[in-house]
């Protein structure tokens, strides 16, 4: 599996995934700017991703201050992480992993600045390689979900490509596949930027697991012909009464998916869940450049030059929607995930 | 306002509207065939606008044949009319204007060869006049319905550029826009042909409608806020029990309005109802080819090359979904369309 993102001789390596399916191209991001650079174009993109992207920027950061005073040390290091925590607003994951490098760097206070510059890269690693066994587990528990013979929609990519790998929506998918369960997927392209074309689809084919791709708008006309019995998609948030902000559109899967009885599943991990966020209502949805829509990657254009156009990237599905919420810890009502992650 | 289709210096001249809005560009068919191959490749679409010019391509074949047997004319005219006929297989204004024609023709047994071809021509004339006048009726009747104020969403264009002028959807939209009520239209964008971003964009802007461009997958998301009070459509067939085919991806809608309790209408004329067809299910549903999905206009890829593809171009909304049917003959619910119009 082509890693997301890695440390490779000093610098953070990322999959270029705008580039996908078109090529496999890495970029060698060598300062924190070009970090945040590649989660705001979208490079890098996905919560789980972008969290442990974010983590190895801190860490990237923090390796490029040339200071031997410690305090100027932690106060550039703490600026490094308010630019990174400012490139999108949406994915908890961002906070919550510059939030943890954050507080190890905060308890490593005293100690000699080079030793604590080794300790926030292998922070980083360690946020990395916990990601990667979350999907896993969460996998195991989703899997229990999807019968044999079962097709399963899913929607923009919540995939080995939204993680340090495995994947967390795909992760369930994957799961259910290794355990010789013969599913086929059905991916929504996803507009406008195409997660589920573009990265889904080939990631699913990298594996050899059986996708169809779809327009988005294809998706409730396939659920009324009984072609689909199960939807899975991945989280940016998970507010504490179970609400979830994830990828543009998942809220028509999940009104479409109680219309026609079929079970929605959102997957995550702990990093996703959110207390502090009371409801879905209180989530920031990040607006994008109307060029994602008017044009397909920035150059042909699809639309008239000057129209308007509305580009949230993000929406809301409540709670009331949602069958179950796939964590590491097993599968939960959205209104139990609260009680359950209280003490994350 | 730009003729869709228009009988000039003895060609059917269309606009090319797989060209807009990047170029406004016309193609002078000469003969039938090339009539048939716009048809098939989406130069002209939508269901009256196919109906008037497969219409038109009847009396262009007629023009052509060249023989004084009365019976090898018609015959050949007959074999034009099936040719015509197989261009597309959902939208039912093409049959019956193809049959139109046909009873033209039989009617006129006897007459001289040159005096059949000038009637040809002048029923396909009647029959784009006659659209017209239909789609302002219809945008009379529909107008009531949308207050001042309100916000419009409507999928893929059923507007001036799907009929021979003014349209049936839009035609609504303009004719309360016309009344001076300040509305504002929501264009999904339709993949994957994207007739809302490159058609009724640019259509609404020409006429100066304000028009906001979504993805599909927004529509949703934006009825939960409040931003929609109605949707109104076209449709490329309905069917005596009032379930009505139309662009893939009006199905979605039709259910997300109903979540939303936002009345669903679609506008159509006589043509487009089949008293013949008695249910969507016996409406067949055109497949297309997967590059429309994979590719942006047939050359820029989306997806990986060889991804499985499921495209159909359209899908059925079952009558329980609409709230009404606007038709030149007024505001009907879906179940008494059959009625209103068994002797049309």
């Amino acid at each position: 599996m082509v890693p997301t993102v890695e440390w490779k001789n000093g610098a953070v390596r990322l999959l270029d995934q705008s580039r996908l399916p078109e090529a496999v191209e890495f970029i060698d991001c060598r300062d924190y700017q070009a970090v945040a650079d590649a989660i705001r174009t979208l490079k890098v993109r996905g919560a789980p991703a972008i969290g442990v992207t974010a983590a190895m920027g801190v860490a990237l950061g923090a390796q490029t201050v040339q200071t031997t005073h410690q305090v100027t040390f932690m106060q550039t290091v703490l600026k490094i992480c308010d630019e990174l925590a400012a490139t999108r607003p949406t994915a908890v994951n961002l906070f919550w992993a510059i939030e943890r490098m954050k507080r190890k760097m905060e308890s490593l206070q005293g100690q000699p600045i080079s030793s604590t510059k080794q300790i926030l890269l292998a922070e980083s690693q360690a946020i990395l390689e916990e990601d990667i066994t979350l999907c896993k587990t969460m996998g195991r528990h989703g899997a229990r979900l999807i019968q044999d013979g079962q097709t399963v929609l899913t929607h923009c990519n919540a995939g080995s490509l939204a993680t340090a790998g495995y994947g967390t929506a795909l992760g369930v998918i994957r799961a259910a596949w290794e355990q010789g369960k013969k599913i086929k997927v059905i991916a929504d392209e996803t507009r406008p930027v195409l997660q589920g074309a573009r990265l889904t689809a080939w990631e699913l084919m990298q594996d050899q697991i059986p996708v169809t791709l779809i327009t988005d708008n294809m998706a409730g006309s396939l659920m009324k012909q009984g072609k689909i019995q199960l939807c899975v998609v991945g989280a940016d948030r998970i507010a504490a009464n179970g609400d979830v902000a994830n990828k543009i559109g998942t809220y028509s899967v999940a009104v479409l998916a109680k219309a026609h009885n079929i079970p929605f599943y959102v997957a995550a991990p702990y990093s996703t869940i959110d207390l502090k966020t009371k409801t879905g209502d209180d989530i920031p949805i990040e607006q994008r450049n109307a060029l994602e829509v008017t044009t397909i990657h920035g150059s042909r254009p699809v639309a008239p030059k000057d129209v308007a156009v509305y580009n949230p990237a993000f929406d809301v599905t409540p709670a009331e929607l949602i069958t179950g919420i796939i964590t590491e810890r097993g599968v939960f009502k959205p209104g139990e995930v609260a009680v359950q992650f209280q003490s994350k």
